[in-house]
């Protein structure tokens, strides 16, 4: 097997970052398991890539396995935790605690890793003082304020479509350069912030999509 | 503007099927707005793709709009929802009502659409007959044969990780073509089954990693 390394500065390639959190999961399942060595057939057959995808994706990250053995398991999910910048904490922000945002903040995931849900924001009264992981549910006209006291690494908007821009603007004004967005909205940031969206409708119509083809193929 | 028009059985490139519901999510809202016309220019500056980028996407569904004249909102929407097989009713069925499982029970786009959840299953006892979303909750041990008499488009996965393989097997042994896949499980179908999966962790870690990337780059 023969490798590249990265070299400083060198930006990975979309493809590439779109697998690591792949490599990091099955990674994690093979480490909780007690697995010491995987071979890139291995890894290859359980997330359907090819072995030689898996070197070569691989190599981004300076590790290069050995012939006839195989990569180590912690040290691969190490590198790849770095990459991943998980080697940190994130304090984050919730807006918007209807089921999406309880979902988000319950789930222990996130919390285990790093991803510290700080505060958590609505706007409805009724929910106001709630305690939900671990946190007190707080007005959302206190926001702008909270931020500016404590700087947060992202923000989640949790929220209905209408509000999302509203609550990104302040969000942006405040500083937060990374936002989690599960709203159906399409949100217009400044460039130096990051949006990653997690658009359920997408989701659903791509799943659609897909089965209305393989009928037409079919036949049906 | 020329056009190429899509041949018969002629697949759409995986790239343009990833756009189809940002157009469908955007024509929708112009619709609504009561907008009758939209340029190649107006349509990629509202969603950051190049006009090219707009015009070649769209002549797969066969339209070309008309110079200096744009494109006819309402028939463009009507393309995009029969390309994604949106002028039919699916039938879905939801394994997990946990807060996520809530969330996409309560999710009225789906219904408006004519994604129906038909019947919800959860494995623990003090759920079962609470009513959610229409639905009442059965016990997960009625899953399959409910399936075999009442046979649905597509299988929704809320479930935890662990349980995640067994519902999916159940939901290909009764003949869903399409599984759609909210838990971190890496999930083994037959080949005539289509999965679209939300890893909520996957998304977080991108973000994560382009957080960290750009934090590099800029040398803090």
């Amino acid at each position: 097997m023969t490798g590249r390394g990265r070299k400083k500065g060198e930006a990975i390639p979309q493809g590439v970052v779109g697998r690591l959190p792949v490599y990091f999961r099955y990674l994690s399942e093979l480490a909780a398991l007690g697995v010491d060595k995987v071979s890139s057939a291995q890894l290859g057959e359980a997330l359907d890539f090819t072995a030689a995808q898996i070197r070569s994706d691989l190599s981004y990250f300076g590790s290069f396995g050995q012939q006839g053995y195989g990569y180590n398991v912690a040290e691969l999910l190490q590198q790849v935790r770095q990459i991943l910048g998980m080697n940190r904490r994130h304090s984050l922000v919730l807006v918007g605690a209807g089921n999406i945002g309880k979902a988000i903040g319950s789930y222990e995931w996130f919390r285990a890793e790093g991803f510290v849900i700080e505060a958590i924001f609505d706007v409805d009264p009724h929910l106001i003082g709630n305690i939900h992981g671990g946190c007190a549910i707080r007005p959302v006209s206190e926001l702008k304020q909270y931020l500016l006291k404590r700087p947060s690494d992202v923000g989640i908007i949790a929220t209905p479509k209408d509000a999302a821009q509203e609550v990104c603007d302040v969000f942006a004004e405040c500083g937060i350069k990374g936002i989690w967005n599960f709203s159906p909205a399409q949100l217009d940031v400044p460039d130096d912030v990051i949006v990653e969206n997690i658009h359920l409708t997408d989701s659903l119509l791509r799943l659609a999509f897909r089965l209305n083809e393989r009928e037409q193929r079919s036949g049906f």
